[in-house]
């Protein structure tokens, strides 16, 4: 399926962001790069993007992107960009003469939205819009969206002021090259040489399907309050991992969130950020082992810092579409030695002081019962997720065992902390062994 | 598919081992019951079992059995067991009017030969036999094995004394009901009511298929030899798992098998044997944490005892149709406390005898690599499968490393130990690490 992306307008709502909108970054990543990704994610890899003022920055940019992406990416120049944005999809007419996506260089939107059009094509000489039937929606600005109104899955009307309306043009479509008749029709017949209007007289016609996104994500970035809701919108998914302990959930990840706000907007990759997070573990550890309580206190301080940082990595690449198995598994890999490292200078702390072998053999005890945690997690989440049909409930891991360290060194509690941990995560393992068994 | 097994027969070679053939052990488990079990793992799970000779023992069996493994098993009864097996063969012929298998009770076979045989099913009124087409094979008694001679894949001739042969009849067959009939007609007009006899008038009609097992296994057990040269054959097969590092394959295995060959004849689960080699390497670990050099070279010893018995509960798993998921998985958290205790209890002694810092750092190091090198295990299998497309290749692993322990430990060198584990476990994990990462 090709993919059609209108991006030749001025947007000088938010000409103060940036000189060209489809370039302006949210949360690190082009406007237009966020769109064509996210079409990639559902399926697509063939683009004609129409370019107009300030194409010249646009196209380069594009074709770096095509090659980074591995899709296709061919330009289409309307100089006529100042006026209706219809003459920017009739510029496409003679490359598309099978059905397409249309989308917009400056709406966001969650992949699912696309998958899901993509399911039902339009019947010939037809379209279908992609709508937002929740029109209490509070990411809309009722300013500026276009309005429409349907009845049995057909749109009836569409436009900016229309008093009676039930949905929001999302400005995702799948078309047929019928929209370009279309648009050529409204232009001569009606003056109106604009995208909607070429809808419009389709609509008169009931050959516009409408289809509801069924509350998915979706946003028209037209003005800096609405780049600042989509970086929030962004942000706010990336608090609901449904594995995430309770320390995870309210404590680390609305701090983790901010900073990797912040760290979006550099080039950072997120194995550099695990590195970081490690080093700081590394820091925290080698204080614990120096002794003394001002030392331990700031340990712990970094530890759970550390902790929050270890958020950030795999936040970074969602928002930034660099996710990877092996970005998790080399996170995975730094984050056992890490928890290893930190209960090593715990141990050494305590020892130094006591001398009491007790401690030594509590201290391995707490550094083997948080591997074998995470080394039996995958098998006991596979098993959880089959057996209890469920994607949901946390499972005790890291954050508790950072949390507890932390709360451990500041309240100068070195061996009862190792004690704890020893306990609860040795309990856990085997209570996950246990309850695995084969049943009879 | 149906399976029809023949267990009529008396078995009178055998009959010191016990006085019911198809119920005599091999690695502890049934003659039957494993015909059953290989004939369930190629998808079969409807068996009629023709009984006679000592028939009232064989049929509560198969009623436990089928219970035990999630099958169907009808009971046929030939009183006239004493007479040629065709008749056996023609008691279940109200039974089967579609195509089905035919076994004999008494033959071992690589259910891979099955899966072969099912993919190409005679064409009405032929059969196909499994035949040997290896002559040479030194598992076949030559003084008691069913030659055949085929030509352009159908049976020309079958027989015990034929001189001419290409093949040997393995007892695999693949039936339509034209058997029967043959069977019936080769009674009445040759007076030969043997199986062979059926097959030899449908073998000249040019109704009977042959297909080579290609090199897979498959052994008649008609008398005590037999019985061993099974038991070897497939304990052989445990020998050749593609994983298996050097000391395993070299020390660990060879010894491992033989222990197998006689705890299979006990009734102890494969769980069982994971947690006697847990509790021998914990018992390892407390006499290298006793101190002196007598207790660390006896625990030396016991360290390699309790690795070459963690062998064994895979072994007896297998040659016991006994292998699951829960099994390897929680044989694979034992090991990982046994290591982490063996480690402590070596750093211990170490420790214990020169109070220096360093040796307790070492020990933490050896005991974190090793850890790590298991947790990095299954993703690097994974990878080296995709990247390199083989199976084969050993890896790093626990044989070495408990190997080391015995080494150093009967060389009285416990710090050296834990620095050269710690050096390699961790530098393997490292190298694992950098050749997973994504190319680029």
């Amino acid at each position: 399926m090709k993919c059609l992306i209108i991006a030749a307008g001025k947007g000088s709502r938010l000409s103060r962001k940036g000189n060209s909108k489809p370039l302006i970054p949210l949360l690190g990543i082009p406007l237009i790069e966020r769109v064509i990704r996210s079409a990639n994610q559902a399926g697509i890899a063939e683009f004609y993007v129409v370019s107009g003022y300030n194409g010249e920055q646009v196209r380069p940019f594009l074709d770096g992107l095509a090659v980074r992406c591995g899709v296709t990416v061919k330009h289409i120049i309307n100089d006529d960009f100042e006026q209706d944005n219809g003459l920017s999809v009739l510029k496409a007419k003679e490359h598309l003469s099978e059905p397409f996506l249309l989308l917009m260089a400056d709406h966001l939107f969650d992949p699912g939205i696309l998958q899901e059009l993509l399911k039902e094509p339009p019947e010939p000489g037809a379209i279908t819009l992609a709508t937002d039937n929740n029109t209490a929606n509070d990411r809309v600005d009722m300013d500026d969206v276009t309005r429409v109104r349907h009845e049995d899955g057909k749109l009836v009307a569409i436009g900016k002021d229309l008093a009676d309306f039930n949905a929001f043009d999302t400005g995702i479509f799948l078309c047929t090259p019928a929209l370009f008749e279309a648009l050529e029709r409204s232009a001569a017949e009606q003056g109106d040489s604009s995208l909607s209007g070429g809808v419009r007289l389709m609509a008169g016609d009931g050959r516009v399907n409408v289809l509801d996104i069924g509350g998915r994500f979706w946003l028209d970035v037209d003005d800096p309050r609405a780049l600042d809701k989509g970086e929030r919108a962004l942000l706010a998914q990336l608090r609901d991992k449904p594995n995430d302990g309770p320390v995870s959930r309210y404590l680390n990840r609305p701090i983790s969130v901010r900073i990797s706000r912040t760290l979006s907007r550099f080039p950072i990759t997120p194995n550099q950020i695990s590195l970081v997070s490690f080093a700081v573990s590394l820091l925290a550890a080698v204080l614990f082992a120096m002794g003394g309580y001002p030392a331990l206190a700031a340990g712990g301080v970094l530890a759970q810092f550390a902790s929050i940082i270890d958020g950030c990595d795999g936040e970074v690449a969602r928002i930034k579409f660099q996710e990877s198995d092996y970005g998790g598994w080399f996170d995975a890999v730094l984050d056992r030695y890490a928890d290893a490292f930190l209960l090593f200078g715990l141990t050494w702390h305590a020892f130094a002081g006591s001398g009491a072998p007790i401690v030594l053999f509590t201290g391995f005890m707490a550094i083997i019962g948080s591997f074998m945690l995470s080394y039996t997690a995958d098998k006991y989440d596979g098993l959880m997720r089959l057996r209890m049909a469920r994607g949901k409930g946390w499972r005790m891991g890291r954050d508790i065992r950072v949390f507890f360290i932390f709360l451990g060194a500041l309240l100068n509690q070195p061996f009862a902390t190792l004690l704890l941990i020893a306990a609860l995560m040795n309990a856990e393992t085997i209570r996950r062994v246990w309850v695995s068994r084969e049943p009879g």
